[in-house]
């Protein structure tokens, strides 16, 4: 089975989530209006940047209650905003942190506002684009909070999903500082990477959203649960490696972010722990120059692109993520016996090494 | 009266709050530990800044609670920390965004962590060090949450309170981006800087905290939590307007931050929009200069310590924050009849412009 029936469930949810999103968030302008016409500008900004996500993690939300026999559509569809919301937030603070320029085809949000500073009588333009994200970030997390806490659910129940939902993302916040730290590449191993992966993004990406959908619609089997688990864990590397694959590969028009930001930022991730293992004196001698280098062109990602191949590492990687595929769908059986459902979650798993943004 | 009573009530929170914090804080180490020895460091570092706060959020979550009859002392002390643990969150974010180095006698978490970064391979120490402020913000305020969705209050209770927790920290973010955005003070009035202080710290600093936990004691008394609320305010005002005196007319050693950093940071605060409208030609020539400017000095800064004083800016901003506290001192008898209660509220309250940190 291909990535045709995932890639048509997501955008299903797409154009299920624009809607709800507005609603909310236009639901807040009147008061942010009323406090200052600069909060009306900021939810317009993190509205626009909300409404262009790919909908992954509101969708496994969707799919997880429907997966537990959740019948209150409305509901859930509107609830699982929360995420998305949550999800656009991080992304804010990490653009500023990984320094990037462009996100979702728009400038990212301290870019944005790096422009809007040098309007400004007494601010220092970069700092204050910085700044802001850092702010715009803040409430886009409350935002989330209120968003899920408000949620028309039994209170129990509720509150379950939060628990689940607060103890991944304070995991997200570990893996952050993790991530942006680089400690020496040599040193690490696979399940080291691995593991700052799982909790910097396929946590709140996979098994995140699966969960909480699962437990709003009261879900108690904890076999199922376990399978969901195992199921979203899969998903999530799948996600994050093919994430990682086309921030080396793809073009910045199609990917709406910039190409090579990993080797800027000197990120320690999958394919350059293998070429650091498996490289040739010269090709890392290339890696230890390039990686963490503000001022690398266009030519060194394009030369680091065939290196990769060279060294086995692009192929060693995106097996990694295909084996994660196979795992991933061992335990769809144990999630349901609807072929339907099965079909949908297989097709998912696959897109996400298929997809192309 | 004097702001002794409260000064005490401040002191006996404070030695309450440290091993909650602590307890709370050594509960997520082993398994920060074994994702990351990273984790625990940060989580170390959080902690020792998080005790070194005046825990007045949290005591005010306390006092709410008593204030409407809560016995279970216990549990609401033990909850009150959730508040100590975003407001840490909210400092370490702010001091990123206001450029800080020192915070509660310690250096800010973006300094440390530049420190940290110079011995990191591929890192640049001043971004990462901005980054890891970011990050750890971000897991306070996750921390901060679940402290508060697992307390054990009847269920529809807590997302009560959770609800004015939530409404008013998306109001602190709104607060934050004015607070940084600094438009031409030439423009303002008084009402609008009072605006900005309320959201950025008034409403969470002085209301939120007595209300929640009102609102964790079961209170459904309209009449009262209006009391509260108003009382609350003009606390939260009390409070801002010593925070910004002590910030120009304080020492460092004293005051564990940084003296004359609104200053720096061009802050609309209600001290530069007096100068601005009453300041000689020549003061507001100085004023001009001065504001936003990144390399003032201590001359300059005691400069401006004379001229609030020459053109009564100082006078006009300490009367005001009196003033706040006269009118908070109105709704103490709509709060509690009980005259120990009433006296530690109205310690608290003169207090807060008492206070020399």
């Amino acid at each position: 089975m291909n990535g045709e029936l995932g890639k048509a469930y997501l955008k299903d949810y797409i154009v299920k989530k624009q809607p709800l999103l507005e609603k909310y968030i236009t639901s807040k302008l009147p008061e942010a209006r009323q406090i200052s016409p600069l909060n009306e500008e900021i939810l317009n900004r993190f509205l626009e940047m909300a409404k262009l996500g790919k909908g992954i993690r509101g969708s496994l939300i969707v799919l997880g209650y429907k997966l537990s026999g959740g019948k209150d559509l409305d509901l859930i569809l509107d609830t699982s905003i929360f995420v998305e919301l949550f999800h656009t937030a991080v992304l804010i603070h990490d653009d500023f942190m990984d320094e990037d320029d462009t996100r979702r085809g728009l400038p990212t949000m301290h870019k944005q506002f790096e422009e809007y500073g040098k309007k400004l009588a007494k601010v220092e333009p970069t700092h204050y684009g910085d700044s802001m994200s850092v702010g715009i970030g803040d409430m886009g997390l409350f935002m989330a909070f209120e968003k899920l806490a408000t949620a028309n659910f039994p209170r129990e129940i509720l509150l379950k999903a939060a628990h689940i939902y607060n103890q991944v993302i304070i995991r997200v916040a570990y893996g952050q500082v993790m991530d942006i730290t680089n400690e020496n590449i040599q040193q690490k191993s696979e399940a080291d990477i691995l593991n700052v992966l799982r909790y910097k993004t396929s946590e709140y990406t996979g098994s995140m959203p699966l969960l909480v959908g699962a437990t709003l619609a009261g879900e108690t089997n904890a076999a199922k649960l376990e399978a969901m688990h195992k199921y979203g864990d899969s998903f999530g590397w799948a996600f994050q490696i093919q994430d990682d694959t086309l921030g080396l590969y793809s073009k910045e028009e199609e990917l709406g972010k910039p190409i090579g930001s990993d080797l800027r930022e000197g990120k320690n991730t999958l394919f350059m722990l293998h070429l650091s293992k498996h490289g040739t004196a010269e090709q890392k001698e290339f890696q230890n120059r390039i990686m963490g280098n503000k001022h690398i062109t266009e030519l060194d990602v394009t030369k680091m692109q065939q290196i990769l191949k060279d060294s086995g590492s692009y192929d060693h990687v995106i097996d990694l993520g295909w084996k994660y595929v196979e795992e991933g769908k061992k335990y769809i059986p144990q999630i349901t016996k609807d072929k339907e459902q099965q079909d949908i979650l297989e097709s998912l798993l696959v897109y996400m090494m298929e997809r192309t943004k």
